[in-house]
């Protein structure tokens, strides 16, 4: 005791935190606050940035939803705590509604606290610290924040922006060692709205199947899909690769902030039985799983939720979506992606049009400034050069958005005049670097 | 592409968990399942090892919650996602609730889900792997479960159960090294039920702050305390030693399913403000915070549940301890130990008296298969021959418990004759190990 007491007793105070607490980080976060955004007061602020699409308030659950939360409140055996990985009924609910992923029954099914605690114990259990991930470029960098804490090294696989977004395969296939633990499949994408084909998702379980590589399957908004496309889910085309699902009820229920979220087990071949089945159930254990409310009000919500309310969501955001890409595309320098599904629309900034911005941090940042619309920058998805920007928001908060990013695009944007001598509608370019994209741009 | 076909082309599926899970373990679950608990058919089941007070349905949460989560559920700002530490107004509550802790502001609280998930976060900030953290013995393992997991040493300061389980202060501090990140400290405990005075809560701190290791305050019973006893929390005494109170609305508001717990930082010198208060704020974007029902509610369920209802439950509890208590003092071969809050007891099971079982594991096996009452045994918070009873359940069943745990105690316990030789009541010790306890306990 009094050696304990010499050793240590007039030290200064020192108290470091963990390396899992700071390999966390959010570079969503990271990267808006370095931009030290600051709106034009003059102007309404839109954040086109927000992924939430109740965020505005246009959009609204289903009654039913309210109603089934209202009822089980009142259920005396609505309070207690529900099993690590959930109430049976729920899990039971959650299986039978995604039976066009393939034969699920309650015991494949893990309830969590929304579908970034689905991603955070599926990538806790399927790599170790020092294993790698691999996961799309452009891509939402969850998968990033949550494996870089663990020590799980995050590799990335292009897509193609010209082939709506599909993965480059020999990408994919060229990213794979020894050491690659899973690779993360994001369909509906976030941030690029593509949706694949049955054919497509072949050839990446394909790649994943001679590899030996299990998939995480990243499918929270596997009900976003607009007309003329068709979700299908991953784990419906593997016979072999094990998957697991990630998905929830955020998105398509529009309840983003009640936290529901789940993972679902495919392992036709028994390959996670070995370990990570129980794994899962292991981590499961550490956060005893999601709000108890939500647990027994999910049969209800999954069962009872009207087509026609799916229905109007979608056929919103397809609009938007139109609505977005038919002003978008029309102004000068920017080249907008139309999507296929989900609720962004990525769009290409050609930089090299803007001599004034270095990259399209710059830009946005400035553009916030000027305009008060906020798009995140395609850094934050790990893919310069572009922006997304979030379909969700008010018809005519979007239109608004449309002509204040093209009013930007105008005011900054190189102009080519007749004599083919050039110039900069406002200022010169302020730096070395941006004047050689000039030269090199009208070369 | 086609080397790293060659590579792995062939290979046998071979998919591990990471460390992270298969060290990720609950050793109540674990210790029960292994116990292979058949209770007897012929009665009545009664289960007094769930440590959750709305598990019998006796006890119910007080009107102005459910009211409270009817009327948010249909507000259209309750549905979006929340800042990842929560929103401000739910974090403001807890602050004007928690004051008795010391001072404590918005900023200083992370809305978590459940208490688990406020303890989890804590130890995942606090210490690395390979450091070690100190907890009670007898104590609640949760954090041997969640640190042991993440590689951290777990080591156990021994509590005093004939001083009512106050802390063995040179115990305790023998076990700090150069490696300790934090002292877990519990109180009131879950399972002795000790309530510790303002005196021995400085004792404790003065041990920390001799040796500069910052606490975990596990406070989640904080107004759990029975009459002529008072609840000091033990940031209140703290002058210096930094320490984080996890806590959260789960057994006072009788609510334990609808997760809503919190960290409060408490640091008076802006020891922590270097590291670990932003690695507390890293690791709350892993998950995005509790449901935003509970956390919009929280204003209403802190400030508008009528004293009546806390006097009410307490009153209940305390009058069961003093039940159970009475009961069992009187059981040959048992000695309750009478709490002073929480909703536990611990009860002394002297082994040696019963000769036919090993340890406390058998007794309370063999227990449930014959009377149909299920205790925790001891093993499970580390500390053999003693076992822990819920007193939570119905006063009814809490009386026919104690009658059959008597009954069973009477029927298996060594008789001493009258002429001094010795005699088993049921059967004779099978085993060597028992025959040398029932010699060594005549002697």
């Amino acid at each position: 005791m009094k050696m304990s007491c010499r050793l240590r007793g007039h030290k200064e105070w020192n108290v470091r935190a963990s390396t899992l607490a700071r390999n966390t980080y959010n570079p969503i976060r990271d990267v808006i606050e370095t931009l030290q955004i600051k709106p034009n007061p003059k102007k309404s602020y839109i954040p086109l940035s927000v992924g939430d699409p109740t965020a505005f308030g246009n959009l609204q659950p289903s009654e039913n939803i309210i109603d089934a939360i209202c009822d089980i409140a009142k259920q005396n055996d609505s309070r207690n705590y529900a099993p690590t990985i959930g109430h049976r009924e729920a899990r039971q609910a959650v299986a039978e509604y995604s039976a066009h992923q393939g034969m699920v029954s309650a015991d494949d099914v893990i309830l969590c606290s929304g579908c970034s605690h689905a991603i955070d114990i599926t990538l806790s259990v399927i790599a170790d610290a020092g294993q790698n991930v691999l996961i799309p470029r452009p891509g939402y960098l969850i998968h990033k924040t949550l494996g870089e804490g663990l020590g799980i090294v995050i590799k990335y696989y292009d897509l193609l922006p010209d082939q709506n977004w599909q993965v480059d395969l020999e990408s994919l296939e060229s990213q794979i060692d020894e050491n690659t633990a899973a690779i993360v499949v994001n369909n509906p994408s976030n941030p690029c709205g593509s949706v694949y084909t049955r054919e497509h998702l072949k050839d990446i379980v394909d790649v994943a199947s001679r590899n030996r590589v299990p998939i995480i399957a990243d499918e929270i908004y596997e009900h976003f899909v607009f007309s003329d496309h068709e979700f299908t889910a991953i784990s419906s085309v593997s016979k072999d690769v094990p998957v697991l699902t990630c998905s929830g009820v955020t998105k398509r229920f529009l309840v983003p902030g009640w936290r529901l979220g789940w993972v679902i087990i495919h392992d036709r071949q028994n390959i996670f039985n070995k370990e990570i089945r129980s794994g899962l159930m292991s981590m499961a254990t550490r956060i005893l799983g999601p709000n108890t409310l939500m647990q027994k009000a999910l049969p209800r919500i999954l069962k009872e939720t009207p087509q026609s309310f799916y229905d109007d969501t979608i056929r919103f955001i397809e609009s938007q979506a139109k609505l977005a890409y038919q002003e978008l595309k029309k102004t000068p320098g920017l080249r907008p992606i139309m999507p296929q599904g989900s609720m962004y629309m990525m769009i290409e900034i050609k930089t090299s049009l803007f001599p004034k911005f270095d990259n399209e941090l710059q830009f946005i940042s400035k553009m916030c400034n000027e305009q008060s619309v906020l798009c995140i920058p395609g850094k934050c998805f790990n893919y310069p050069n572009y922006m997304r920007i979030v379909l969700t928001v008010p018809e005519e908060i979007l239109r608004e958005a449309c002509v204040r990013i093209t009013q930007f695009c105008e005011d900054h944007m190189l102009k080519k005049l007749d004599n083919d001598v050039v110039s900069i509608v406002q200022g010169e370019p302020t730096r070395a670097a941006s004047k050689k994209n000039f030269q090199k741009n009208i070369a």
